[in-house]
């Protein structure tokens, strides 16, 4: 999937949230990854802005939060749903990895709204919370300190999320050109010139030597810049005049 | 790869971080995902103890963390060293991608301490940091807003390191030690004082030769074997008895 508009249909909604500066930290992390749909259910009063200082440049989002009285009307309109637990729930489908999740979650954005429900800080989600929504996920965390602060664990759903909307898939281009077969095959000889000129390779007891010094250049992925470079470093070693291909 | 001790060799290091809140969130990020190895390069000073609020249950992390004048003091016997970039840095190798980068790190603390770099929340890391670093990562951010929030980077690259650290299906450790932090800065010494003797290298005139090598060679991932392998060579292009390092 590579596809920017998923990431506008995902709603990433906290449920009872304590913090201003957990939800300001949310909106910073979501806008991060390219999300913006903010939902809170019953947050909490922000008399004096914590929740805007922590969200930075992400005060849009804050701004254009959804306020909901219930998760049932966060929920409203949505395709799908899935809920975020540090647990096995009782009667729930065992949770799965995050990893495993947001494939799931962007797949099923394709056909319109889905949410992502993140409980309060020290209670989690209810069980009727979770009951409302088709996945549990979990974030595998270390069993003996599994507390991952809120905007945290956004964060690192966030970030499955705009990896699994804009799969990367083929490694990106390198910059700059690789240099050919041949121009490598050059710079090996020149190398084994150099190298037997100066005596560091003895030809008549060459050892593996030069498939040592291959094994190493051959992994760096050599550009054709550094093959020039490389070349006049090694002139530099021998006598002046000395002939290389 | 499958093995929890891996976590343990992997240091977290913020270099000058200017919020103790982030420190403190830091180090709950790394409990969180089996960490506990802080490094703090010229932290502030915390008189009212934010850090240790925001660190919560993982107050000993915090505790045991430690304090280095220098990101050189801070990478002290690590074998390897990575860092986080937001941006494309000119000479330096293209970063690699969080999810490419971790089985990376957590392969080559099988042979020893490994360092992950944090840069300041505003600044990031300077060239010359990122420089005494082999691998910079970036977390694919939206273009748009790639600001995150220092302690939840901790948190993606903790949690990416906890699954390479755990994940059965991850590369194997390479075959043979990588070398040392000081033993590729031996090789970088001893690579210049050839250069400049060979008249390659102009001290007056320096250009940017050495980090175009630098990039070079970076990309290597040398092995322990092969420095002594490459100096070796080099000590044949200079005469007899040059004196380095």
């Amino acid at each position: 999937m590579n596809d920017p508009e998923i990431l506008d249909r995902i709603r990433i909604v906290l449920s009872h949230p304590s913090h201003p500066g957990n939800v300001g930290a949310a909106a910073r992390a979501m806008k991060t990854m390219g999300l913006s749909r903010l939902y809170l259910v019953n947050p909490p009063p922000d008399a004096d802005d914590v929740a805007g200082a922590r969200a930075a440049n992400a005060r849009d989002v804050l701004d254009h939060a959804v306020v909901c009285g219930t998760l049932e009307a966060a929920l409203g309109g949505t395709v799908f749903a899935a809920a975020m637990t540090a647990r096995r729930r009782e009667m729930a489908p065992p949770p799965q990895w995050a990893r495993e999740a947001a494939p799931q979650i962007a797949a099923a954005a394709v056909h319109g709204p889905v949410a992502l429900v993140f409980g309060n800080e020290t209670a989690g989600l209810s069980n009727e919370e979770v009951a409302l929504c088709r996945l549990p996920v979990v974030i595998p965390a270390d069993p003996a300190y599994s507390s991952l602060n809120l905007a945290s664990a956004v964060q690192v759903m966030c970030y499955e999320l705009r990896l699994a909307a804009l799969d990367p898939g083929a490694p990106r281009a390198p910059a700059h050109p690789p240099a050919t077969a041949e121009e490598i095959r050059r710079f090996y000889a020149h190398l084994e010139a150099a190298v037997t000129h100066s005596g560091f390779l003895d030809p008549a007891h060459p050892k593996r030597l030069m498939p040592r010094l291959r094994r190493l250049f051959d992994r760096i992925g050599l550009e054709r810049d550094e093959i020039s470079l490389l070349r006049g470093m090694l002139k530099t070693f021998m006598p002046p005049g000395s002939k290389v291909d």
